[in-house]
C-alpha cells in the first residue's frame, strides 16, 4: 500500500489529473468512481485499456470480495485513503481511479459509419460541465460524434469525463485544428451544417434535419466566432421570451439534437 | 474604507453567503458581478430593494466616474480587494456586491396572472447550476413560474442567482411545504400535470401542452420521487438512444419547456 504523497506513482498521478499537456504526451486519461469504472469493465474494448486502477484502503474493505479477480484483469495498486484524497478529483472520492488509454476516432465514426450523419460542432466551448453534459445528451439524442475546435476545454479533463456519465466512452469525437475547414469537408459530404446563432434566420425547429446534419455551437459568453459561422449553410434561432439574452450552451445544443431526433423519429 | 475581516459588516456578508437560514432570517439575499448589479439598478422595483452595495477599492478606480450618483441611489461601502475576495463567492471577484431584499411570489403569479399556466414543479433538485439554467431557460421559454418542493436546493443560494444570469429576478417561485398537496390544487385549476419519468407512458412531444400546463422534475441522482410522480395526470419519457440512463436534469426540464413554447407558437 501506498502511505505517501511523495510516491513517484502518486505524483504522476497528481500530474495527469491536473496537466491536459501531461495527459496528451502519455495518450492517457483517468476514469473515476465506481459507476464509471463499471462502464470502463463492461466493454472489452475499454477494459484492454486499463492501464492500472488505484483502489482506496477503505474503498477495499467496503467492496471486499466484489474486487476478487481483479488483480487478472489489470495491475491494481492500493493508496492509504489519505494519499486517495489527494489524487482525487472530487471533494468526496469514492475510492476508486483508473489510468485509462485513450481510443483514438476518425472521421468516419464522427459521421456514424452508415447512419444519417449528426454531428456537433462546438468552437471554443468551455466550461467542462457544459461539455459533458453535450456528451450526455448526444448520446441519449443519437447524435452520430462530436467535432471541437482545438481550443476546446480538454474532453479528457477529469470534470468532463464525470459529467459525460459514461458517454464519453462511446461517442465519438475528434479535435481539428481548423475548424473552417474541417465544416467545408462535412459540406462535400453532403451535410447540412447550422450555425445556432442569436441572429438567426429562422427558428430552429423551421428546418429539416432528417438529412445528413451538424450544428455549430459556440462559446458560452461570446456565442459563435463569426470566422466559424460564416461557414454555416444556414443560421438558426432558438426563440426567447421575456429579457433573456442567451441560453445555456449545454440547453441549446440539447434543443438541437433533440429536435433532429423528433423529426428522424417522426419521419 | 474597511480594510479588516474582523469587521461586523464583513462577518455578516460571509454569514449572508454561507447560510441559507441567515439568508432566511434576514429575508434577503447576495447579488455580485456588474452583469448582475445591472439588472437590479435597471428595474425600478429591485432597484428599491437594494440595501447596500459593496464596492472593491480596485472596481471603484476601475469604474471611476460610472458611479458617480451611485450613493445617491442606494447606501455604498468600499471594500478592500483582500477583503472584498474574502467576502466574494467567485475565485475573481469583480467588485461590486449587493444586499438585496426578497421579492415574495403568490400563486396567481407562478400562474401567469392570465397568461396561459406553464409551470415547472422541481421534486428535491440538488445542483446549484442546474437550478440556475432551470430559471435562465424557464424565462427563455416563456415559462410563467416556478414551484419548489421545501428540500431544494436555496434559489438564494449565490451561485443559482448566479446561473440564472438575471432570470432569478423576473421568474416568479415559490416554495411549497407539500408538493402532492401544491400539485393537487393545480389540477384543481385546471392544469394538466406531466412527470418526467424514465417509465412514461408516452413521449414528451405526444402530448398536447397548449392548454395550461405543469410539469414534476426530479432529482438529478434519483429521479422523482414516487409521491410526487403518483400526483400527476400523466408520465411522460423523453426517448433515449445508446446506453444513456437518464439526462441531465436542466436538459430534461429545457426540453419540456421548448417543447411547450414550440406548440403554443405554432398553435
Amino acid at each position: 500500500m501506498i502511505t505517501s504523497t511523495s510516491n513517484a506513482q502518486v505524483k504522476e498521478l497528481s500530474r495527469l489529473k491536473k496537466k491536459s499537456r501531461a495527459r496528451d504526451q502519455e495518450g492517457v486519461f483517468l476514469v473515476e468512481g465506481p459507476r464509471m469504472a463499471e462502464e470502463l469493465f463492461g466493454d472489452a474494448d475499454w477494459r484492454g485499456r486499463i492501464k492500472k486502477v488505484y483502489l482506496s484502503e477503505g474503498y477495499v474493505q467496503k467492496a471486499g470480495a466484489k474486487l476478487s479477480g481483479l488483480d487478472a484483469v489489470c495491475r491494481v495498486e492500493i493508496l492509504s485513503d489519505a494519499v486517495f484524497s489527494h489524487v482525487s478529483d472530487t471533494k468526496t472520492p469514492q475510492g476508486i481511479l483508473a489510468i485509462v488509454r485513450r481510443r483514438e476516432h476518425c472521421m468516419e465514426e464522427i459521421l456514424g459509419r452508415g447512419r444519417s450523419p449528426h454531428v456537433m460542432i462546438l468552437d471554443n466551448l468551455q466550461d467542462p460541465g457544459n461539455m459533458g453534459t453535450i456528451f450526455r445528451t448526444a448520446e441519449a439524442a443519437g447524435a452520430t460524434g462530436i467535432l471541437l475546435s482545438r481550443d476546446c476545454v480538454d474532453v479528457y479533463n477529469p470534470k468532463v469525463i464525470r459529467s459525460t456519465m459514461g458517454a464519453v466512452f462511446r461517442v465519438p469525437f475528434l479535435y481539428v485544428e481548423d475548424l473552417p475547414l474541417a465544416v467545408s469537408s462535412l459540406k462535400e459530404k453532403g451535410l447540412r451544417v447550422y450555425a445556432a446563432h442569436l441572429e438567426g434566420e429562422r427558428f430552429y425547429d423551421e428546418a429539416d434535419y432528417r438529412g445528413g446534419t451538424a450544428f455549430l455551437i459556440g462559446n458560452e459568453g461570446n456565442g459563435l466566432r463569426e470566422e466559424a459561422a460564416r461557414c454555416a449553410d444556414c443560421r438558426i434561432k432558438i426563440p426567447m421570451e421575456g429579457r433573456a439574452e442567451s441560453l445555456n450552451a449545454a440547453v441549446a445544443a440539447a434543443l438541437l439534437m433533440y429536435e433532429t431526433c423528433r423529426q428522424r423519429r417522426n419521419g
